[in-house]
Order: structure tokens, then C-alpha cells, then sequence
């Protein structure tokens, strides 16, 4: 049996979210070797590589994307990078991991999605929750008939984390970057569905200080699918208990819930009752699934196939976030044909 | 010590729940008895009367509102009927207990308020689930501000029966008498806070048919409050896995969480898993929370005080209901100004 | 139809669980009244018996045995007095309710039988557990077949307090008193079976200074049933976190597991991670069982029948108990048929 | 920053287990690689080598040991042969993970331990319960002071598996391969504990005609620690649900719980009611804890210090089971000092 050589990834962008990944494929992703990183940050990308001893670093995208032995990126830049790397990256030749939201305008969704067609590379986008545990047997119930149709249905992500330092958010995150999660997962769970319509509130209940900047870390949207099914998608970015990311699909035959806080099994009884601890960080909590969709993606380069995550789910994500923003502008319900 | 006499308590309207009711005040509530029964149906509040030795039954509710030794009476006739009882009630110096919904209009709410003021007669209105033991937990912790300020608040019925017989059911049932309870639910749990305006979706999921008689059977709520908490409230009448209400308040400090429709906590582990019982019937799952509801109804009427659950409060759930309805048939965001 | 009467009821031991009971009969349980309560203790008697408007008080049980209209006796004496007590009401000619241990020797419990069976009288042992919903369902589960043959089973009694005075608890309380009801709990949930032998290892790990007195706290006991089934019972006498009361049936085709010191389904989330509040007595935790078990008695008085907790399950438990006594104090295996 | 060459790690025992061990060490564990693979069945170690693309395979253990380039081994062969593989691999100079139980008497135990700190390697032992998350929280909070000292343990296993081919399992497996775990569950969980004396109940009741070979598929095992502690393990071999591990240990400040056989927070709710699914297989449920240990025997040997899991350890818990088996055999109470 001979030997398949592991499959050389790049990493464009050393932040947080980058910098797990990149250690995903350097120790966690069998098959899958971390060739070098690029981040713009002067030592960031050197610092990364060093640590994972991936061989090569720079402070350029592009210089990355020109050397021949690499097969793969994972894209984890700022969002409004993402669509335009993926376009140099498809133009290069590498299969492409992009981290969500894959584009911030539909028409740039639709040119990197173009990119990645024209140059027959595989493109995958980051909505891991897919690949949870959980909510991938929720899905597969839901595949199984055992829900009957899809009615109602809920996501929702509550995040300790990002107004930690607000000074790098841009406006509307909670529609572009947190909820475009909720509005995938509902999608996918409802499979063979299209949006209709949306109506969303938004406030900044947490920082109202900052709502003049557009910041706002309270959501709840109400999508209306063509097959009848209503969804709510919910959000707020300071949940003191932990990390927080539920769904939940009820049909005409039941119900399928996804999703618990609590880290383990572990539990705790005292003199103030039950207690258990909780998930704090995505990093955390998803450390399954992240693992997981890269595997995918490193057996979708190897094998072949269509991506879990495809571009145009990306895509009909993105749409839904776009009307919810509207929404909120105009505070009305808005048809997912108006932002088309 | 001087024995206290029983407090001697009526029921108009021998349906299903009415005969509920008078079966706590027979057998469940302490230091009550059931005098009689009224109910217009041929019969039928004899034979309620005969069943729980009641002495009295007439199929006219004034005749049993003219019995002198009645104390008090509790209303369960078709909701278009209860604000006229209301009053005719408290004109006669009767306490009242009166099922939900109290009133279809605001009008109608405000006489039936007005009545048992001047009569100085005290009425409770019958939203059951403030008593279940852990709604009653959650708003204590939320009093206690273990949660902070709410922000985001869920309430839900998933109902497996009422449409077994849709023959009766009248339109917007959904709104004026099912989810009456998760708005009476969401404004007790976000106390002090006021409704400002509503957006509902609604549809017939799961008869399609009764679509044009205006039965829907499947509707999600958005609620804004004066101190910017947003809710949402859900519906369906078709719950397969069994009686299904929920709530959730989420806040500033933490979230409370209640209801299960599991049954006990006996677990039945097999070849194909693990498995729980669920409620299927509200009389099963509430029947301590309705016990309590006419058990403070007694205390009231013995030892004075307010009714934990007052007609404000059931005009101020009526109000969201309306502009829900309003906000269906218009589809957008209606402001409780427009239905005040 | 004609109305029947209540049955007429007296208590007799007017401590903690038998003012509990009086309580329950004057006012949870249905078509039953307190006529009376018996305590020798000057004042007791008098003073319950005026909080729950009963006619009759006394110091001395016989007197309130010789009352013509009384039609039944809830026994709740220091357990010793119990067999004697059945004795003389069955001999007075009433229904008897007995709380555990019914007996404290075989041979008193079989006097018990004995003078119940000689006088016709319904006797009902209080093992409150059995009407448990959980624990009812899990019988019923076992009865269905859904676990095939017991194979292994577990009982357990955590209870927070009863060390608090200990100065009038005797020796050996730990298995005559605590984990009696665990014993019938294990013959019951294990249908149709004998014990067959004991080993038990008990200690003093609560208050080890009273070890010296024979009061010991903290007990595990091995039973092995003539089916092959092997039990566990445990207990101990200072769960800080509440009123832990379990149950678990492993078979050939799966398990039950009944139980949870979780209160309701309300659960708070915050900074600490997740709470849930507990059952801290019996008395809350087992309301409904212990109004289900005197409406049972009730109804047996009432309709006839067998009772569901008979005095040969009490004498079955109890010699189980002694067995454990007899193997801690000898350090060995012990067989039932060693203590008949 | 110079990087570190993975370990190189070989298998000994290309058996289910074992093939597990080697696929965790060439996919899952960082830093380590697969050098090789020795099993006496004809093409077994080929076979794995070439599917996880190690250089060597051989059928002679020795000939592995020999191989400088090898740093450790992993030691998977049947429980028989462990305690020698242990000697030759130390005498080799190699590092040894040796899956449980590291022997079969205490001699063998003995001199395993001798020969790994004559030699200076690393010796750790499979105990692999240790690195689940929510055993090791259990334990952290044992540790944190959370539940005072402990009173009451337990820890049981319960296997859908080992008797599908029972040909091949020896007598007292129950003993020596299953309940092992618990015993060292036990240990580790009564943090400087010792046991003093065991008693124990065993029984055929899955297979009844296998117990005349010996093979025992149920047990019940009471423990008494030199801190009072009273600990029960138990096990069964045909647990149609599921791969069922639990640990409780209560104390004189509260409890820990640990363990759940729900495979995920997906549950299903329909007409049945509500459902979760299970594990159903160890290398499932513990992949974390297996990936855990090895990386954890990984590291031990590139920055050195005390193995989590010792030699000590396996011995300790080795003692109790053949105390145990005793105890099954004489019917009796035996001490852990009858057994050294």
C-alpha cells in the first residue's frame, strides 16, 4: 500500500479563529500538514509558523498563494477579505476553506462562488455547527422522517465573548457574522427550503453606548420558509453562563433539540443545590466539530465529491442576514426578493 | 377555636375545564365547596352536580348568581361569554374566578374590571401557568435579580388536542386563547415592563384545509417591551410528543429556564435507548398549579388581599393578542397605541 | 345519587410525619375527615387537633379507639409501639394505616397480621414510595416487560436530616427505619421475588462520637434474590444537598432509573454555570405520594379489595433489616432464613 | 525555534484494542508516530501497518523491542502476557502503555514495576476513565474540597459486548478485566485512600450455561477504605442500551455524578414520547479519554515527570479484584491484607 502524501494547507489570516485552525491542521486533522501562514500583522504569521513549525510565513497573501507545493488555504481574515481571497485563491489553483461569512454582498458572494467554479477547486465555508454532533443527528432524524414536515423552528447563539473589545466590530456583526450561523442551520434544517420573508428587531441592550456606532448585541429574526415552516433566530453577545448555541425543530410528527450548555456529565451537588459547569468558548465547545469539517475538507481535496458547505449556502445565508439588516433599518418585514 | 365555613363556590359552564374546576373546588382545594352548577347545555350541569354532590344545577347562570349562600363563582363558558358573566357576577356580589381569556375586546375587559371595582368584589383571572412550581421559581430568581435585567424571553404551547374537533374552535383562537398565556407568561416574567409593539406570522401547518375559516394553528410572536427586553412567543396545536410549555428569560446576569414535558423522572433505558413519558393533557401536567390558582382564590376571597392574577393583567395580555391579530392580517409591525 | 360519607379517620402519635398525615386527611385527601387525634405527650393531641378542626382529642390512643364512629386509624407512634397499636385497633375493629416499620421483631409482626386478618380490617403498611409517579411508572415498566428479568438492582435513602437531635433515635434506625423503606422498595420492584441472603457494612461517618451509642449513619447493604437478582440499598443520614431519594432496575432487556432531587424544572444560568434547587424533606418531595397512599386507603375502606402495601410486605422488608443488623454486627454473609 | 521529532511509538497486540491504540497514536495523538506493529497472528500486524502505514510489522514482539529507533510501546496483547511484554519492553529501554490489566497476580505486578524503575522508562498504565472530562472534573472537585471527605462510591460498567464470542474469555474477567476499571475508579476518586476489606457477589444471570466454565457476566463488589468510605462497584456484561459507565461519590459536603450513556444532547420527541440515543461501544464513548492518555504518555516521555496512571496504581486496584474474586468464592469477607 503506498503511502498518500498529506495534503499542504496555507493559512491566510493569524487571529483567533486562524490561529485554532491552523493548529487543527498542524495536530488535530489526520492527513493534513500546515505548509505556512499569512497574516499582514508584522510577526504575526512568523510567530504562528513557528509554533506549529509549518515552514513557511509571510506577510502576503499572495506570496503564499504562488508557491507551488501548497494544495490548500484556510481563509480566516477579517469578513470583508474573505470573498476577494477566495477569488485569488480559486485563481491559484487551491482548494479553499473559508471561514464564514464567505462575503458580505451577495455580489461578491457570487463572484467568489464563480471563481471557485471556473477554477474547479473545491470551496468549503466555515459553518461548523453542521458538524457538531449533536446537530448533525438532529439533521439526520430530521433526514429520517422522524419529525414528519418542519413547522417551527429555533437557533440561536449566545456568546460570552466579542463586545470584550468592541473597537474592531464592524456595524451589523450580529446579522454578518454571529446569526449568519442560526440562518445557515436553519436552512439546513429544513432541508430543501427556501426564505420567503423576514422580519428582525435589533437593539443594543448590552452597551447601549455603542448603538450610535451600529453596534448592536440583541437579535431576534422571524424567517418564514416557502414550505410554511416559521424559524426564529436569536442572539445576544453577552451570555454570562457560557456559550451558548441551541436549535430546535419542531414538525408534524415531533420534535428534534440540539444543544446544551452544560460541558459535561459532571455534576455537582452541594449545600445550594445542583450544579454543573459550562461550555465558555466556541473553541471549546466545537472542538469536535471544527476538527471535523477540516477532516472533510482535507478528504474532499483527496477523494473528491461536493463540498458539505458550499458556496451557495454561504450565499443563501448571507441573503437572509441581508434582509434581516433592512428589517431592522425599516422596520418592516422584508421578502428575500427585495435584497436579491 | 372557631371553625372557618367553607367558602361556597359556583361554576358556570360544565365543559371540559369547568368540570375541572369544580372538581378541585370538590375534592381538591381546601376550605371551598362546590354549591352548585350552572351550564346551558340540557343536563349537563346536573349531571356535573350529581357527580360531585353539588346540591345545586340550573342551566341558568342567573339562577345559580341569585343563590344567596354562593359565595363566589368560577367562570369557564366559551371565552365570547366571559366579560358579560364578569359583570353579572360582580353585580351580584359574587368574587370571581374567571378562565382565560376574561375578554375578546378591550372594551369588554375594561367593563368586567370596572364591575368587580365598584362591586368591591375580588377577581382573579385563570392564567394558570404563574403557579406551576417552576414558573413560579423562575420569576422568584428573576425577582431575586439572579438574571440581571431580561433582554430576550421565550414562551411557548404546543398543544397536542385542540383541533381534534375544530367544529367549535372560533378564529384567531390561537391568539385570544392559547397564546393569551405566554403573553400573560412574558409580561409576569419581564416585571414592570409594558408591550410596545408586535409582529406575528400565523398559518394553518398542520390543517391546511381549515386555512379559509380562519382556524391557524401555527403562529410566532415578536414582542418589544418598554425597557427594550424582546420575546417571543410560539404556538402550534399539534404536538404529537405531548403537552409542551416553555419559557425562558434571558437577561443582563444569567437565564432561568422552565418546563419539561417530560413526565417524571423515570427513565426507561432499551435497545433502542433511552426513553421518558410526556404530559399529554394540561389537567394532567398543571393539576398542582390549578389546585394553587383556586386555592389562593379561596384565601383571597377569606383573607383579603389582591389576586395575584388581576383583570389589568388579563387586559394587558388581550391587548398583545389583538395586535397580534392585527399584525397577521396586515402583515407588519403593529404598536399597542394602534389597538389601545 | 346518593351522597356517601367521608370516612371517619383518627390519628394516633401526633409527631412530625403523623401531624403530616392529619394534615393530608382533613384537607388533600378526598371523601375522608379527622375525627380525632391520640398523643400521650400533654398538649399535642389538643393542639393538633384544633389547627385541623378535628371534634376529638386525647392522651390515650384506646380512648379514641372506643369512639363508635370511627372508621379508621393512621398509626405514625415511635416505631416500637407500632404492632401493638395494629393489634388493638384491628381488635376495636378499625382499618388500619401503619407507618414503617410496621414491626420491629417478626414475631410482633406476625401478631399484627395476624389480629388484622382475625378482625377483617383493611392494614396498609406506609411505604410511600411505591406511589411515587416515578417509581409507579418504573414498576410498571418492569410489569410490561420492558427490562426483561431484573438482574441488578439499587435503592437508596439520602436524607438530610434526621441527625440534627439525635438523642431519641435508636440504635439500628439506619435499617429498621431508613432503609426499610428502600427493602420493600427492592422486593417490590423486583415482582415475585425472595431475599435470599445479606451482607451489610454500616459506620458512623457523620457523628463518629456516637458510634459508641449504636447510632450509625452511613450503610450499604447487598441482597441477593432467589431470581438471581443482586441489590444494592444505601443510606445515609446527612445529604447536604437535599432529600435524595433513588431507584434503578437493571435487566436482561434494559433499565428504569427513578428519582431526582432536582425541585422542578427550573434551572438558573449564570456566571457559576447551572442550578437547579432540590427537595430538601419528604414531606414536599412526596406530597403526592403520600396523599395517593391515604386516598388509596381510603378507597380501600371505601370499595373493598387488597391493600397495596400489605402488613406481609412489611414483615418482608423487615426481615431483611434484621439480617443486615445481624451481618454488620457479625461481620458475614447472612442468610434470611437465619432471622425467620 | 528547533523542532521536536515525534515520538515513535510500536503496538504489541494487533488485536481490537490495540488496533484502536495504534490508530489513536498514528491519527489522533500529536507528536507521536507509528513505527511499528507486532502480533503472533499470522498477517495481523501487516495488515494494521500497511492500513496505518507504519514502516514495520512483525509477528515477534521481541524483534519490535529491538528496533532502536522505537522510544515505546503500547501493550495490547491479552491481559495474560501483559506483565511479562511490560518486563521485556523496560529491560529493552523502551517506554511501556499497557492496557489494563497491567498483570494478573501480584507477583507479576511486581516485578513489572521493578523492572520498568530498574530500567528508568516510563511506565502508564490504560486506565483510561481517568481522562474522560467528566471523570477528571469529578475528581477536580474532589480534590477543590467541593464534597467534603467521601462516604459512599460507586462505579459500575456495564458492556453490551464481551459475550458475543465468549470462547475466548477467561474465568474472572468480570474481576480482573472489567471491574478493574472501577476499582481503580474508586481508588482515584477517595483521593489517599486504601481498601481494607472486600465482599463480593458474582453470578452467570446473562448466560447461565457458561457459569460452570466460570464465566461470570454480573457482579456486585462492596468496599470498605481506610477512610471509612463504603464504595460498591458493579458490573454486567450484556447491557442492551448501551455502553454504560457511571461514577458517584458522595461526601460529607455533597456529591459529584459522573457518566451518561445519552451519546449526545440530541434528543428526539415524538408520539412515543422522548428518545436520546446512546454509545454503544467504549472506543465511541471514550475516544476523547483514549486520545487523552496517550498524548498524555506522549508527553511523559518528551518532558518527563510522574505517569498520571502508575504502576502503583494498577496494582492497587489488582489487589482488590483478586480479594474480590476470593470473597465470590469463599462467600465470605475477605481483607485486602489476605490477598498481598
Amino acid at each position: 500500500m503506498a503511502a498518500t502524501k498529506p495534503v499542504a494547507v496555507g493559512l491566510i489570516g493569524a487571529g483567533r479563529i486562524g490561529s485554532f485552525h491552523a493548529e487543527s491542521i498542524a495536530r488535530r486533522v489526520p492527513d493534513a500538514t500546515l505548509l505556512g501562514v499569512a497574516d499582514p500583522a508584522p510577526g504575526a504569521a512568523a510567530k504562528l509558523a513557528a509554533k506549529l513549525r509549518a515552514p513557511l510565513h509571510t506577510t502576503d497573501p499572495a506570496e503564499l498563494l504562488a508557491t507551488p507545493d501548497l494544495e490548500a488555504v484556510v481563509i480566516a481574515s477579517p469578513a470583508r477579505f474573505h470573498a476577494g481571497l477566495v477569488e485569488q485563491a480559486a485563481n491559484a489553483g487551491k482548494a479553499v476553506f473559508c471561514e464564514k461569512p464567505m462575503a458580505v454582498t451577495l455580489t461578491d458572494a457570487d463572484r467568489a462562488i464563480t471563481a471557485a467554479r471556473r477554477a474547479g477547486v473545491p470551496l468549503q465555508v466555515g459553518f461548523n455547527r453542521r458538524w457538531d454532533q449533536a446537530f448533525a443527528e438532529g439533521r439526520a432524524a430530521i433526514d429520517a422522517g422522524s419529525i414528519g414536515t418542519p413547522q417551527l423552528l429555533r437557533s440561536l447563539t449566545r456568546d460570552p465573548g466579542p463586545l470584550g473589545n468592541a473597537s474592531g466590530i464592524p456595524p451589523w456583526t450580529i446579522f454578518l457574522e454571529t446569526l449568519i450561523h442560526d440562518f445557515d442551520t436553519l436552512l439546513w434544517l429544513n432541508p430543501g427550503s427556501k426564505a420567503v420573508d423576514v422580519f428582525a428587531v435589533a437593539d443594543a441592550l448590552v452597551k447601549p453606548e455603542l448603538k450610535e456606532r451600529g453596534l448592536l448585541d440583541t437579535a431576534v429574526v422571524t424567517i418564514r420558509f416557502d414550505n410554511g415552516a416559521i424559524a426564529t433566530a436569536e442572539a445576544n453577545f453577552s451570555a454570562l453562563y457560557g456559550y451558548d448555541i441551541r436549535g430546535e425543530v419542531f414538525g408534524s410528527a415531533g420534535m428534534v433539540a440540539m444543544g446544551d450548555v452544560r460541558r459535561s456529565s459532571m455534576t455537582l451537588f452541594d449545600k445550594d443545590g445542583v450544579a454543573n459547569a459550562t461550555w465558555r468558548r466556541d473553541t471549546d465547545h466545537f472542538v469536535g466539530a471544527y476538527t471535523a469539517q477540516l477532516t472533510a475538507f482535507v478528504d474532499l481535496i483527496r477523494k473528491g465529491g461536493i463540498p458539505a458547505v458550499a458556496g451557495e449556502d454561504a450565499r443563501a445565508a448571507l441573503a437572509i442576514a441581508l434582509a434581516a439588516v433592512k428589517s431592522v433599518s425599516e422596520k418592516r418585514l422584508v421578502t428575500l426578493a427585495e435584497v436579491q
